[in-house]
C-alpha cells in the first residue's frame, strides 16, 4: 500500500494524498446521514460507520479511508460523562478536577467498551480496495487529558495548565491512565485492521517546550511501541507544534505531521529526514481559485521531491465550509504530480 | 530608560518588564473603573485613559506603562461601524467583502480622530518617573484586516484568506491603507510622547510563510521606517508566529516578540542575536505555585544571559483570571536577578 510504504520511508510510484476529517460535514452525502443520527449513534452503528467512513473515498482517488470516530470516544467507558451539546461541542458532566477525580476514572476494556469501532474497522477493511490504506486513529493523553479537565472544549488550556502545575503527580497519574487505554486501543484497532495510526495530540501545541518535556514526553512512548508492536506504522500530529517537533520525534511517530504555519522543508529538517513528514496545506487555500490551489499543492510537493515518506494532506482538519470540488484539484495535482517525473 | 536601552541593544543595569494587557480586567481597580465606563469611554477620555494606564505600574515595580487603548480603535473614523458587544468582542457593522468596499474606507486624520488617546499619551508621558518608559502601540495591517474582514473576532480566519486568495488586488489595497493610517498614528504617538512602539500583528500566525510574504511582507517596512522616523525604537509581536521569526524580522522592529510556544533561545537564534527579543512566559505559569512561577522565570531570563536586548514579557497577553500576586513573583524575579550578577 503506496501509505504504508511511505510511512515506512520505502519508494512509492507517487505521493499517497488523504485529508484529515475527509468524512464530514462538507460532503452533502454525509449530511444526509447526519439528519437522521446523532454522531455518537454513527459511532454506536458499524453500519452507519462503514458507510460514512466509505464516501470520500468513493467521490475522491484517496490513497487511505479514515475509520469515523471521535477522539473522545474512549472517555465514555473511563465515565466521563460525555455528550455533545448541539452546536457546542463536546460536553463533559463528570470532569477532573482533583487526584480524587483521576482515581476514580475506571479501567476500559478495549475490546468490550469500543466494539462498534473496531467492528467497523473489520467492515471497512473488508471493503475497501486492496491497495487503499485503512486509518485507525486516537487522540493522544494530553489532548484527551484537556477535555477531561476543562469539562470540554477550551479557548486558552488555562484550568488544564493550573492543574498541571499545582497537581504534577495527579496529573502524570491521568496521562498514564490515558495513555494505557490510548495503546489499547491503537493496538486493537490494528488487529481489527487498521493498516496506520494516527494519533492525533490536537491541543499540545499549546505548551511550550519545557512543559512538553515534563508532562507529556514520558507518557507517548509506550503509545507508539504498542502500534509498532501490533505491525502497522503510526502518523503523530499536533497543531501550533513548529517548536515542538524535535519533542515529538523524541516521543515517536514513523511519521510527523505537520500544520500549515511551518514550511514543510523547514519542519522536516526540524524532525530529520530519517522520519516521515505529513501535511501541510492550509485547509484555508480550498477556498482559493483552481489554479491557486493547485500552484499551492505543487509547491509543497516540490518542497518534499527526491526523498521518501511525504504524505499529502492538509496541515489541519478539513472545514464544513470547504467547498468540494477543491479537493478535486488536490488529489488531482498529487496524482499527476506522481507521473510526471 | 532601561526599556529603550533594551531595545537599542545597550547594556542595561537588569532586564526591563513588563506585561502585555497589564492594564486590564484581572486588576481590581480596573475593573471598578469598568463599572462606570464602558471601553470605548475609557479610549475616548484623556483622564480615564491615564488612570487606567498607570494601575500597573502604581501596584508593581515595573519598567514601562502602555498606553491604555485598543488595537481597532483607527477603524472608527474609517468608517468600520465597530462596537463592542457585551461579552462577545468587537462586531463591524460596515465591514469589507469586495474591492469597492475597500475603497469606501476613508482616509484618517490621525491628530483629530485619534487625538484622544493622543492626549493621554502626553499626560501619562508628564505624569510618569523620568526612568519609566511610555510604550505606545498599533494593530498590523493584517490583523486589522482580519477584523474588517470577518467582521469581528474569528476561529479559523477562512473569510480573511478566502478574500486574499480571490480578491489580491483588492486584498494588497487594503493592507495598504491600513498600513498609511498605522504609520501616521504611530508617528504621531511617538511626537505625543511614546518612548517605544509595539505593533500587534496578533492574529498574523494563522498565515503559513508563503502567505506572509506575498501578502504581509511588502506593507510592513514603512510602519517601523514612521517610528524609527519619529525617533523611537519598535517592538514586533505576534502569537503562534514560530515558523514566520526570520520573516518577521525582514519585515522590521527593533525587537521582536516571542509567544511562549518557541524557547526563548531557539526564537532569538531564528530572528539573530543582532535584533532584541521580548518574551515569554506562559501567561498559564501565572497559574503555578510561587516558587514554580520564580523557576519558570529564572528559566527564561537564563536563557538570555550574557546579550544585551532582552526584554521580559509574557508569551500573551494577561488573562482575566489571573491571580494578581503572580505578577509580584516575576518582577519580584527578574529585578534581584538583574543585581544577583
Amino acid at each position: 500500500m503506496r501509505l504504508v510504504d511511505a510511512c515506512r520511508l520505502d519508494p512509492v510510484d507517487r505521493t499517497p494524498v488523504w485529508f484529515m476529517r475527509q468524512a464530514g460535514r462538507y460532503l452533502p452525502e454525509y449530511r444526509a446521514i447526519r439528519e437522521r443520527y446523532t454522531l455518537i449513534e454513527i459511532c454506536a452503528l458499524p453500519e452507519v460507520t462503514l458507510e460514512v467512513t466509505l464516501q470520500p473515498v468513493r467521490r475522491y482517488d484517496l490513497d487511505a479511508a479514515i475509520i469515523f470516530a471521535d477522539i473522545l470516544l474512549p472517555l465514555i467507558p473511563m465515565g466521563a460523562g460525555l455528550t455533545f451539546a448541539k452546536g457546542e461541542g463536546p460536553v463533559i458532566a463528570n470532569g477532573v478536577d482533583s487526584a480524587g477525580d483521576v482515581e476514580r476514572l475506571r479501567p476500559v476494556t478495549v475490546e468490550q467498551s469500543l466494539a462498534p469501532t473496531l467492528e467497523a474497522l473489520r467492515l471497512v477493511r473488508a471493503e475497501l480496495a486492496p491497495d487503499i490504506a485503512l486509518i485507525g486513529f486516537a487522540g493522544a493523553p494530553f489532548t484527551l487529558a484537556s477535555y477531561l479537565i476543562e469539562g470540554g472544549s477550551s479557548r486558552r488550556f488555562l484550568r488544564t495548565k493550573r492543574f498541571m502545575y499545582n497537581e504534577p503527580a495527579a496529573f502524570h497519574a491521568l496521562m498514564e491512565k490515558l495513555a494505557t487505554v490510548t495503546a489499547d486501543y491503537v493496538a486493537s484497532q490494528v488487529a481489527a485492521g487498521a493498516d496506520v495510526i494516527q494519533l492525533f495530540d490536537s491541543w499540545v501545541g499549546w505548551l511550550g517546550p519545557d512543559d512538553y518535556r515534563e508532562f507529556v514526553l514520558p507518557h507517548m512512548p509506550g503509545i507508539f511501541a504498542a502500534v509498532r508492536e501490533a505491525g502497522a506504522p503510526s502518523i503523530h500530529f499536533g497543531v501550533d507544534t513548529g517548536g515542538l517537533l524535535g519533542l515529538m520525534r523524541e516521543a515517536g511517530g514513523d511519521v510527523i505531521g505537520l500544520d500549515w504555519r511551518t514550511s514543510l522543508a523547514a519542519g522536516w529538517a526540524a524532525i530529520g529526514h530519517d522520519r516521515g513528514v505529513q501535511g501541510n496545506l492550509d485547509p484555508g487555500v480550498l477556498f482559493a481559485p483552481h489554479d491557486e490551489i493547485a500552484r499551492r499543492t505543487r509547491a509543497i510537493l516540490d518542497q518534499a521531491a527526491g526523498r521518501p515518506g511525504h504524505i499529502f494532506n492538509l496541515g489541519h482538519g478539513l472545514t464544513p465550509e470547504t467547498p468540494i470540488d477543491s479537493l478535486r484539484v488536490v488529489v488531482d495535482t498529487v496524482r499527476s504530480n506522481g507521473t510526471s517525473r
